[in-house]
């Protein structure tokens, strides 16, 4: 299995973020792509590989030019704006829905930030940027490693992660959607069908969205359902691709407190998914939330499961991209990650 | 004049507010109403008046009654969660937004916060219902006292304001719509046409969007552009109404740091619309943020343009209904209302 990291994960830290209606110290911190790096050296993966710049035609068709002209420069307006803002991250403040108009880009910093975000979780940093990109850069060459075989497999240890952004928004800590990149690149490099199997805790909203009306790439996602869990408002079993990707979507929520047994019964209900669909190549997006520690989770996995999955994923003997995506038990994130990629290579 | 008092404002004390990336406190605060109530008793315009619980058929032909009930048991359901949330105002977190459905009410609180917000500026509190309800039946009292003869006009004095509030949605520190019940409340007791002229700084979104298909009242607001001000996603002169609402909608937007000479020049444009329309009856949307010293607006009005503005408001001849709204600079609301007021019942 080749591992690819992101270096540049570690100008992506933010101090804050809204969460149950306080701010609170950020989930989502530099030491989890780090523990997870340490541990797979620690079991004889090798030193990770780094990635040449991102492909900016793959990453714009992917996501709006003007949403990732606003990730690029929005540090540096922010803190135009007042140089006190450096203290602080950028969160959204009012955004609009119910009818406010999204047509019209205002030309107030604050509103244009409200234009992209659907939380207040996801602080935008100074680093932001150059972390987000050079993170979608590791995903893509990723993906053309694989499809080029230079093996059969490729883990992507990055953050911040992807799976909740769309075309034109971000939300749940992610800004740019690497899953996506790597099966867009995929599917770039002559791979017909591919899909997404997407096992983070929470529902891969933003890569549903992205590929919700496309034939060739099946997007699944296994997760917690979304009347009580994070990201709420979208990965309802109900929600099965529209217009020529209708069929193309399975979502397959869980109530909270689900345990491994019942959890693997949907992963493999995921998998013959995409063995129906004829897949030629697989992207998972690899949240270990599922963990029973996990601090904002609920699901009972166990670091041992995790070698379980690894091997559940390496059964549909695809060309496979594994792309880091969350997980918050930050002590235990190396040995989950690393559980995984060691049942994947002896799958 | 009539004035009419909220006593129950005062339960709405909201602690905190995300303002431009940061919590600070509010902006939105009890001595604005005291102030207001003080300086209108000074100047003789007597003990104002309360009103009879509000008819609750009035408030459920302007708010969805799903919204409703959120709004009246949000502070229970936010304190069962977890007793020390009582220290702790209720600020969405996530929303729905891109794509992400509203169609379904999802089960978890944060979820359901997120569903009825566009803003983290308005926090529900433990008397927010208690307040809005008690200022939605002081806006309908004054209506039906107006429409009824027993004066030419009546000045409601309540917070938290209301006409950034929509059909099923709070944010801008209004939650129940007073202006748009007070029109409500005059066409209910026989006026077929009613004018809504709103002037505080700030675009009346809520106002706009509740009867934008509607012909049967017109709304009308001078306010700051909102390419830069806020609510931002709305307010723009293109907006002229839509269906049966076709050209019942004015909007005039004017930029920031306008003085009150093409302030007024404005304002006599949306009069003029309003006597074209032949509305036999007006609701005046009174901000007081157009004021020089605003903190958070920065038109510049002074406190005496206030008497003018009340003359021009009076010049209308028509049975009018004045339902406070937004201004910030704290020490100076009573006399820029009592101004407004003096003006108007001197016109």
């Amino acid at each position: 299995m080749l591992t690819f990291h992101n270096p540049a994960h570690r100008a992506h830290a933010g101090r804050h973020e809204m969460y149950r209606g306080r701010l609170v110290d950020c989930h989502e911190v530099p030491q989890r792509a780090e523990l997870v790096v340490d541990e797979l050296k620690r079991r004889g993966f090798g030193q990770p590989r780094t990635a040449p710049a991102a492909d900016m035609r793959v990453v714009e068709s992917i996501h709006a030019r003007p949403y990732l002209d606003f990730l690029r420069t929005a540090w540096a307006e922010w803190v135009s704006l007042d140089p006190s803002h450096a203290a602080l991250d950028i969160l959204p403040s009012v955004w609009p829905n119910h009818g406010l108009r999204r047509d019209v880009v205002p030309a107030n910093f604050s509103a244009k930030v409200g234009l992209y975000a659907f939380d207040a979780g996801s602080p935008i940093t100074a680093g932001t940027w150059d972390a987000c990109i050079a993170g979608a850069a590791c995903a893509i060459e990723a993906a053309r490693q694989v499809a080029a075989g230079a093996d059969r497999s490729a883990l992507v240890v990055t953050r911040p992660p992807g799976h909740h952004a769309g075309r034109d928004f971000y939300g749940g800590y992610c800004f740019v959607n690497n899953t996506a990149l790597a099966a867009q690149a995929l599917r770039d490099a002559g791979h017909a069908r591919v899909a997404v199997l997407d096992v983070d805790y929470h529902h891969g909203n933003g890569t549903q969205s992205i590929f919700y009306e496309r034939a060739d790439v099946l997007t699944v996602s296994v997760h917690g359902d979304p009347m009580t869990e994070y990201p709420f408002y979208l990965g309802h079993a109900s929600e099965r691709g529209a217009g020529a990707g209708e069929g193309f979507n399975l979502n397959l929520p869980l109530p909270r407190g689900t345990a491994f047994g019942p959890w693997r019964r949907a992963l493999e209900q995921g998998l013959d998914a995409v063995a129906r669909f004829g897949a030629s190549a697989l992207v998972v997006a690899l949240g270990v939330d599922t963990y029973e520690g996990d601090p904002i989770s609920s699901f009972r996995l166990t670091s041992a499961d995790f070698v379980e999955v690894g091997l559940l994923l390496a059964s549909c003997r695809l060309p496979t991209v594994i792309v880091l995506e969350g997980g918050y038990a930050v002590a235990d994130m190396g040995v989950n990650v690393a559980n995984v990629a060691e049942g994947f290579a002896g799958g």
